[in-house]
Formats: C-alpha cells, sequence, structure tokens
C-alpha cells in the first residue's frame, strides 16, 4: 500500500486530498530500471494479479496463468506491477474509505474518477517505485483502456502498450448495459443514496442483478450454447419460477456471489468510468488524432466470439495507431470465450504475449 | 371479450376453470369463411392490432402500418382477428383477475402458461367466431412462435403461416436476458411474492429495469449507435450519476413508461412461455422430426440486425420445413431496426407481405 499526501485533481475538477493505492510487485527492479510492467486490472479485480498469499492459499492471483515465473511475462526477467485503482473497494482509497472532511466513509460523495484520473494515481506510484518509464503496460477490457490511456497521458513513460480485449470508447449498447446495472443498484431500497455503509445494508439485490447482466456480456452466445444449452436442472419444466435451466443456475450462482464482496458505489463508479472514456472526444471523434501523441510500441489483441468489443472496436484502434506511423502488432484470435477469453490461457494468445515479451529488449 | 366455461388443462398439468379472451376482429368473415387471418401479438402488445378506438384516437393498434383497408393484409378482402393471450394484463383472464377459488387475484397462484396453451385457448375463440380454417395466422417474435405452434397443435386448421423475427426456440443468451429480468422483478421489495395486487403497490423499480434490459435487445447496436451515438444531453460529462449520455435518457424513459402499466405477473409468465417453447424438444432436439406434422405453406421473414433472433435461427426453421417437403419462402432483409424491426414499415418487408397475402387463394 503506498499513501500519497498531495492532493490529487480529478478530471471532474474535484480534488481528492489525499490517497492510497494498493499495489503489488512481482520479481526484481533491474539496476538500469528498465524492466517494469505494468499490469492494470478490468473491473472486479484488483492489484493481486499472480501468485497467491501463504495465509489464503485459495486466493491465486486473476492473472496467474500469464505472470509468473517461466510464464509468458516472465517475474524472473520483468518487474510487475499490480496496481490497483482508486475508487476500488480492495485497498485503495474509494467509497468505503474514511472521508477525512466528514470523519465517516465517503459514500456518495467519492467523486466519479475517470480511466485519466488512474493514470494519474499510478504515476505516482510508479514515481514512488522509482520507475521514471515503464518497458510496458498491459490491460485486458478496462485494464487495456488504461494501457491505452498511460501511452497518451505518459508519452515518455510507456514503451510498449499491450491493449487486449479493448475499444477506444464503448457504444451506446455498452453504455446502455452499463446503465441498466446502474439503475439496478441506484433503485435498491438498501442503496440508500449511496450512503448505506453506515445504515448496516448493502445493496445486494442491486448489484446480483449488475452481476448476472455483466456476466452475459463477458461470455460469448456459442460458448453459452456449448457450455449449458437448453439443459433442464430438474430434467422438465418446473412451470414456476424456480432454477430451470442450467444458465439461470449459473447466473444467480456468479450475482450471489458477487454481491457478497463488491462495494456497489465502485461498480458505479467503474461503469462511469468506462462510459466517459473516449480518448477522441476532444478531437472530433477522430481517433487518429486523439493517438498522435502515442509514441510507444503496441500489441492488439481481440477475441472473434468477443461482443462486448468485438474485433472492429480493436481494428480501430489499430488503424488510428498505423495512421500515425506507430508500430502496432495486432493480433485477431478465433476463441470462444468471449470478452473473458483475455484471463484465458489460449495457447496462441499466450505464446504471442510470450513472444512479445521476449523479444522485449531491456 | 370472449368469455369460455369448459376448464382449460394446461401444458403444465394445472387446469384454469373458466377464461376470457380479449380479441379485436376487422373486416367481415366471408359466407365460405375462407378469409379469417389471425395475428398474434409479443411480448407487451394486445388484440388490438390495428385502428383506434372512437373515445382514445391516440391509442393506435400495434401494427396498424400492416393491417387495415388498402394495407398489406387488406381488411376488405381479410377477416383479421387479433387475439390477446391469457395470462396477458389487457384483458384475458391473467394474475391480476380474480381467482374463483379464493375471490381475490391470482397473483402468484396464477399457473405457468405456455405458447401451446395460448394456442388451445385461441382454437376456442376460433370456434367461437365460426373458423373451422384459417387462411393464415401471422406473428412476429412471441407471436410468430404462435404462429409456428398453430401449425403443429391444429394443422389442419391452418392454410397458411406466417412467422417473422422468430426463433424455434430461445439460445441460452435469450434466457439469461429474461432470466436477468425476472430477478429483477422477483427481488423488487413490493413484488411481495406475486402477490401485490391487495398490498397498493407495484413492483415498479423490477419493471422498469425489465424493460430496459429488453430495449437493448430489441434494438440493433448499430442503430443504436446511429439514433444515439455518445451524444452527451448536458453538453459535457456530468461526472455525477444523472443522465449524461441520451441512450440513457430513452432507457429510463422507456422504463418507467412500460412499469405504469405493465403487470410483473404477466412479464414474468411470457418470459417463461418463451423459455419454455421448442417444439423439437420431444423430439431428441431434431427440429426436423418436430415440424413433421405441419401442414401449413410457410413464409418466414428475418432481419439482419435482429441480434435477438437473428436470422440463421429463422433458417433453421425454413431448413426443417425443406427437409419435410413443405412450401417455404423465406425473406432475409438488411435492415438496421433489430429485432424491432418487425414492427416497422420497410418497404421491401411490406411489398413482401402485401403480395403474400394479395396471391393467397381464398
Amino acid at each position: 500500500m503506498a499513501h500519497f499526501d498531495q492532493p490529487l485533481r480529478l478530471r471532474s475538477g474535484a480534488e481528492l486530498p489525499a490517497f492510497d493505492i494498493a499495489y503489488e510487485t512481482y520479481g526484481t527492479l533491474n539496476a538500469a530500471r528498465s524492466n517494469a510492467v505494468l499490469v492494470c486490472h478490468a473491473l472486479n479485480a484488483s492489484h493481486h494479479v499472480a501468485g497467491f498469499y501463504e495465509s489464503d492459499p485459495g486466493n491465486v492471483g486473476w492473472w496467474d496463468n500469464l505472470v509468473g515465473p517461466g510464464k509468458p511475462l516472465d517475474t524472473r526477467r520483468f518487474f510487475v506491477v499490480g496496481s490497483n485503482y482508486i475508487g476500488s473497494c480492495f485497498g485503495s482509497t474509494g467509497p468505503a474509505s474514511i472521508n477525512p472532511a466528514s470523519g465517516r466513509p465517503w459514500g456518495a460523495d467519492f467523486p466519479v474518477v475517470t480511466i485519466e484520473d488512474w493514470v494519474e494515481a499510478q504515476a505516482r506510484l510508479a514515481d514512488r517505485l522509482g520507475i521514471e518509464r515503464f518497458a510496458a503496460v498491459i490491460g485486458g477490457s478496462l485494464g487495456a483502456m488504461q494501457a491505452l490511456q498511460w501511452t497518451l497521458s505518459y508519452p515518455e513513460r510507456i514503451r510498449h502498450s499491450i491493449v487486449v480485449a479493448a475499444a477506444a470508447r464503448l457504444t451506446p449498447q455498452n453504455i446502455a448495459f452499463n446503465e441498466v446495472a446502474r439503475q439496478a443498484i441506484m433503485t435498491d431500497p438498501d442503496f440508500h443514496g449511496g450512503h448505506y455503509y453506515d445504515k448496516g445494508v448493502v445493496p445486494t439485490r442491486g448489484l446480483r442483478l449488475a452481476r448476472m447482466l455483466g456476466h452475459i456480456t463477458y461470455l460469448s452466445g456459442e460458448a453459452m450454447a456449448q457450455k449449458f444449452g437448453r439443459l433442464l436442472r430438474r430434467g422438465t419444466p418446473g412451470f414456476d419460477f424456480d432454477i430451470d435451466f442450467e444458465i439461470e443456475s449459473y447466473l444467480r450462482y456468479q450475482g450471489d456471489k458477487f454481491s457478497t464482496y463488491f462495494d456497489a458505489n465502485t461498480y458505479l463508479r467503474i461503469t462511469k468510468a468506462l462510459d466517459y472514456y473516449d480518448p477522441a472526444a476532444d478531437y472530433g471523434g477522430d481517433l487518429t488524432a486523439a493517438l498522435a501523441r502515442a509514441k510507444a510500441a503496441f500489441l492488439v489483441v481481440s477475441f472473434n466470439s468477443d461482443w462486448r468489443f468485438p474485433p472492429p472496436r480493436s481494428r480501430e484502434i489499430v488503424r488510428a495507431l498505423l495512421d500515425n506511423r506507430r508500430i502496432v502488432s495486432y493480433l485477431e484470435i478465433a476463441a470462444p470465450g468471449g470478452h473473458d477469453a483475455f484471463l484465458l490461457e489460449d495457447p496462441r494468445y499466450h505464446a504471442a504475449l510470450r513472444a512479445y515479451f521476449a523479444n522485449l529488449e531491456l
């Protein structure tokens, strides 16, 4: 955990008077300080990227298949930093933290944070760790947007940006799903306008619905069909509202689990950060102009079954980078895993990442 | 309104002791009784298919662009019957009706009804109207499933079946969306286990979420992008949770409106009817075997931007019919309207329906 005393001015104009960032590191920073790789996480993950704690061996890092000794992002060669973002519920300063102005949890008063703000906070963390320039920044989905934004906010501090399963901005359909999730949370009577921490309740119903809906967008239709089909849990239709189909059981389970550990105010803010992200907005929608200041080399990866951020969204980024004569590698993988494919151990995907990191000169 | 005193045995095994079906007719049944066309409605519509009432001129029928004098389904030539289904909240016997056993609204005790049950009830209505055989049955989406089921339940009573924007069964992804909607309703504290009628409340929050989610699946991503883009209502991001993007405003408006007039228990039952529908289930998933008993000629129509029931789902029906050497016309229209395209006045779509009905011999 790193504590920062200097206030952080946010894109909204609000200011965080001080803040903490939770982070983990793996491997060793070399003498030249040239081997640091920043890993940015997506919606429900954290700075706990790889490995496990002795006290909690079941809690394996979310990208453990990628990061570790001998793995594609090899921690014998790279110094890997997993950074949580502000607004999170996993250790960094967020809505459940104490607001110094009131002595009570921030709740609804915690500001709406953006991907640009997260990069600012992570830059402070990099300063603290003595990392002037990252060899690479990597992320999937929301994490990939951070990996992209790093090249725009700090072009000189990023040599390579690895952008997986991403989009340079959400479509109205993406925003629509986020909005339904937010409305589910905000209309839950236990939300109490965001000030539920001292009421002894959490908006479990809303979080549960938000997560169920999220999972529909993370999986591909074909993967759902393969995994669940139209299998009936009770063999025949129940003609009631208990679980009939396996997919219902899966969604309820995921929703229930999520609602026990995730913070509703964090969920609201993450979806807003996603909705707002649009580096081209200041350039009349011209992504090529928006990416002109990026200096990094890029690896962009998409998965054909990802209907949340399908390949055309990645190609849009690739095209804008090529227009700017940036160095770009692009990999489009035919994999059934949907949006979640970026977390899975597809051999072609991992081989490409392994090669990319192996070829990266320090 | 037609009242039926003979009990209706449902697929679930439950029995409705008596029931009403709300219906409207347009045009005149000819002497040969050979010109009747049954129009089946989808989720939130009713038997009010065309025209308007003198007392309520703003309430135009949901398929008024198709049905009327001189329109593709010409009521100068055809006798058109719009039939509501049991379980509806628009006049037919449903969860808000009085349960004769208790003298109070059925509420949660109203049985789970199926598409097969609706066809049974509509067959009783046909008997009442003196229609031995329909010239055609037509419907879109859920209505199209009824149009298909008619050819299976009563092969001799249907000459033509017009199946628009349909599927022969839902995918797990389709079911998943329905399940999130149901959970939104059922976890609304105002749902009271389905017995809310005498509590003075309705599960408005849940209905609102269900409808917002539904609208995402009715529109195509491209239509949303064209119609709403990333337009900000307030010009700049609000950095709060009020409406930022136009699409949010649209969804909230649709959700609010729906929650004032639709019944939650009906919504639950309609989604179950959709989930359960699977004529191939009794044939080991073999749709060709399932459709073998259909005798009607078919017109199947799909829209390429419909991601709820995309063209491959219609082609599956067409293939199964062709395997059975049935007469089938198939029309796949490149239209941006998504699933809702079946309600819109696309000139190619309407020209095809006009020609089909014009060529239909009475």
